[in-house]
């Protein structure tokens, strides 16, 4: 692997680096780090890389190692940059070839999220879109639920991501996670919406198997000064007759990160939320309410939870390892291929190119309704 | 006090004299329970009533009652017969000087419930919507923090009343419950909206201190066949300037009764569902999760809320104590009119004619809304 | 109803009072509140009582009382005096026919929870003590569970009763709750004991139907210059096998009233505990969780859940619901004994005099242990 | 890293590499993976070893490695097979100069862990236990509140680790897990006492930074046919006068790994659980309940607890990340010493090799206790 972005004072990229390591499968073997040489370089050594895998750019990254022979070359790129910085190293490293992981949103706007979904589309090259959340072992059973009929026709969708942390204008305060996330030319048309609006519609769409069609949206720069959306709420339609709401907002003051959705069939429903998240409830007319839970060792679980797990029941495992798993099984069906192998279902399901067009289509259908008188906007596809 | 429905398969009724007795300061006297004679006279019985307080027809009742002299009449009437049902015996009442405990949603239709509030303003009695949830210790003592400040400004408000039980047919199965909530004659223009809906955002507004101004709603008959909403999501706006959403199904298959509210001020968010009615949790912004716990020796607590239990911390009060909390209000407000003296503030903290206007203008707008191509409707006073 | 003790400003006086009209069944109708004249009056004023049905002592009020005619005069008493005082009016209670309804523990000692016994065989009259916890539906639902063979036989029984009001000397304060349940001559042997260890005790043999046979208890008088325990944890050994803990303490700084009990057979596992009353957690080898969930339209739960619950699933009942059902199947067993009925199996579910004996061996049985330096100590019967 | 056990087919083997690499600081770069050689060749080609760097035993490995410059040996083993295998390589490598890391418990029995602590000593070599508990954050927070006076004078523990997997006679299944773990000759003396009482013993020490002085237990072998305890329970006397309850039972069907500790001093409590483990509840006498949560963000938490998380508040951390905590802090506290450095007391603060002295005579005593008809058997040091 090697890294693009994820400077040592950079949130995510120690993320997708704790990610790619944990299993022992991959090995960081260079990176471009930063756009500012010297942070490039002592990035590098606190991650004990040899000087000449640490390169002044991405694109000398991507040119230098696309010489190397297979086996000394990186097998695939992973890009933590700032959204406005998606869409180029991502397209550069697929014209020499090599896969990559990319961080949400997956770009900066709509159009180059479509040119990078034919880029994508041509080269047959694997690509991974970190919806982290996707990535839990208990999301996966809920969809496995959700999908496989077990709690029926699915009628109501709720779904949530509930943060705090811009209650102030914390983007004044020099805090960079901040400061590029509230600011449009790095962000792109969303705030909030992108940094988590576009986490709560993509679960929502895993989860049920099924798109969104139609939004009416309420979104709100609640703090005075900031340009983008810090806070959203919407109506939802989706193309399976189901109906539901989703609301983001990063002013709900005191909240951590407990992304959370419900999904009710005409037979039960489901629950689950990141802060209990090796638990799934499930609701059921007329029977006791019913607690899955994750772990290797359950026999219950459908082949999709537990193959995300890592350990038996009662370990709970959490954020890290539900990024872990998308490294996981993007590697399992990178090795597949270049091995010549059919990947299984279960290494396949992780979020890729055609989440990353659905999630700018959500932030320009989102923005675009909050502007509008209509009740309803039509998403598309 | 004389009831006026309340027959012994009702659940409501039930519900209404063992929060009346509870605190052993009200005495059933009378009742017209039943539209059926026989019914009515069972129900007496097994009320241990004198068969001669057991009234044919709630004209009668309070005919006869109001031609006895203090001491012997009853002091008030309590109602809790179907929606359509409402207006006519609390009119009687009113004209007839009795005080008057009404369940909600307050009227068939809005013009009515216009019509009852001139009457409450015009004759000065004591008069009692059953919105149960306001009486909870735990949602005083939100209502407490949310307006005096202690979270900041609001910004944000989030209430939800999900339910299941109507995810079948089960009103073309004899249930009466189902039935007359579910046909419009007798539940007037909503179903849901008015059944759980309104007391959804009559929570927001009283734990707030809010109206909500403008909506933009999402109106179902998900159940085939339905003629009247089975479900609702809308977004709100409201008079302070916050946003917000309010969802209440009755098709959420599993759900039981969980009514939970989240409002979110500048400095940190309260939350409170009746799953964990004894507890309110409040966030702050880097400070630790605080949560405050009903009882009658908590000392931090709020004078609303200590007023409002009967135990101390971890004895559990629940839907029958919050039910009986109105009737106590209700009561000691009585009392102290009947004895010229000025009830006490936490005693006049009680849901009133003013609170089902509002409920009955809620429901009109959101059907008004559901059935319009415009985003937002106004609600209106 | 006539009650002994209980004056304005006993806690759980006024309890027994709720508990006993909730159901509109139970009408007060004298009393001798308490050894103070002036305060019996005052009590029973504010009990809307006609004087001369207040009483001066409870020798007057019994014996005044049992020369009236059935119907006018009370059908039972209810003493909720402290321990010392528990023995002396049960007696002469039951000497005159009344049947008795009287707070745990039964008496201040051993010899006298023996005569009491002696004396309700032999009068046959309808005898309840006021275990509460056993009055909630969940926990017979439990009871249901273990004792049918659905978690196999039981091998475990953790049961713990943590509380922390008198972790300082609140007795010297001036407070009357904490003055006599810590002061010998008042509480008799047992402190902590007495006051919530047999509630722990009484809840443990409930649940599993099997009496404890052996024990071996750390005793302890934490706060200092107190002469009775308020700190006891002990190792249990049961008639059927199994072995467990059980710990009560009242200087766990913080904790409220959270009594818990856990047990597990060879199948699986049972969770109760008061912070949650209405769900019981069901733990099963090999299969998700399951929580049962209080409510009179469950269809799963047991008939003797089902008997002791007032509402639908989702309106929490609490203590004072759980104290009103020890009051409603008390009464509905006076009745059917009044009326030459034979009680149903659900109305003679509440606890009796034998648990008073129990009880009482238990507390001497623990302090005994607590002096001793062997480990077992026999509990016998 | 060199590793010693942990062969493809091994749960804590798998566990510990993780744990070690998740953070991109170690490197495995040998191991002894089984006493069968095929074994270790494969398990050693999974992990992308070398075949010169899996050796066919650990004293092949550890000599051959002794004999290899720094930079090109290993720094430390990691010792990861059954207990019985413990003393004998972890010997011979502090002989050679390498630091340990080492499963829990220390040794097969108490002599040996005497043993090993003075090789310890002599050598001066960096020495890690593993008993991950103590890697969580919150626990660290929790050690912090009780050790600085916070909550008062400890007056309280209650210690439990309930596990429901050896509830069947999975042994004879031909589960490996089970097998060593019930079989005297690999396990030592204790079974449940060994695998999970030494940590719920030394979470009780560690949090209170007291140790336990006497104990009087009730050992069990609950599952007919088995040799060794699977079920403990037990009264504890502390050092610094506090008194407590400690159970650890494998037989308590249906639960999964749920270790908890709750700590009572004069002025409040505090509680932790894994299944909740990032959060820190502390309830305060006469103040609401407080809830202290994880995360890197957290003003308010101790450097101790900053010291051990990776990500903010509200991404779950779990099992792994606090195992991993320990091998961070043994590398950075290996590190120092290569380098000169005195380490940091956050660095230092990771369980050694006292600890396994003190779990080790934990057990001997438990078992000395369990077969004594004397209520107390001192523990001593």
């Amino acid at each position: 692997m090697g890294m693009i972005g994820g400077g040592s004072d950079a949130f995510i990229g120690a993320v997708h680096r704790i990610a790619a390591l944990m299993d022992g499968q991959i090995e960081l073997v260079c990176g471009a780090f930063s756009s500012k040489p010297e942070k490039s370089r002592t990035t590098g050594e606190e991650l004990f890389l040899p000087p000449d895998k640490v390169y002044g750019s991405y694109q000398e990254m991507i040119e230098k190692e696309s010489r190397l022979q297979e086996g000394e070359r990186m097998d695939f790129v992973s890009i933590v940059t700032p959204n406005h910085l998606h869409f180029d190293p991502a397209k550069l490293a697929l014209e020499h070839g090599f896969h990559v992981v990319l961080d949400k949103p997956m770009t900066f706007d709509l159009s180059e999220a479509r040119r990078l979904k034919k880029l994508v589309d041509e080269t047959g090259l694997v690509f991974c879109l970190t919806h982290t959340y996707t990535g839990y072992p208990m999301v996966k059973e809920a969809r496995y639920l959700a999908t496989s009929g077990k709690i029926g026709q699915i009628r109501k969708v709720y779904v949530e991501y509930p943060q705090g942390w811009l209650s102030t204008s914390l983007e004044k305060t020099g805090n960079k996670q901040a400061d590029w996330r509230t600011y449009p030319k790095r962000s792109g048309m969303g705030g909030a919406l992108g940094d988590i609006g576009t986490h709560a519609a993509n679960l929502a769409e895993y989860v049920t198997g099924s798109k969104i069609t139609k939004l009416c949206a309420d979104i709100n720069a609640v703090v005075a000064g900031r340009v983008l959306d810090d806070d959203a709420s919407m109506l939802l339609k989706f193309e399976n007759g189901a109906s539901g709401v989703l609301f983001a907002t990063q002013v709900a003051a005191g909240e951590e990160n407990c992304i959370k959705i419900r999904v009710y069939g005409e037979k039960g429903g489901i629950e689950w939320k990141q802060d209990d998240a090796n638990s799934l409830v499930i609701r059921w007319m007329d029977q006791p309410v019913e607690i899955r839970r994750a772990g290797g060792n359950v026999g219950y679980l459908s082949s999709f939870a537990l193959h995300n797990t890592r350990t038996p029941s009662g370990h709970p495992e959490g954020y890290l390892e539900a990024f872990a798993n998308l490294y996981r099984n993007f590697t399992l069906t990178v090795r597949a291929k270049m091995n010549g192998k059919e990947p299984k279902a279960e290494w396949l399901d992780f979020p890729g190119v055609e989440d990353g067009v659905r999630g700018m289509l959500f932030i320009e259908k989102a923005v675009e309704s909050g502007k509008s008188d209509q009740k309803w906007v039509d998403v598309g596809d």
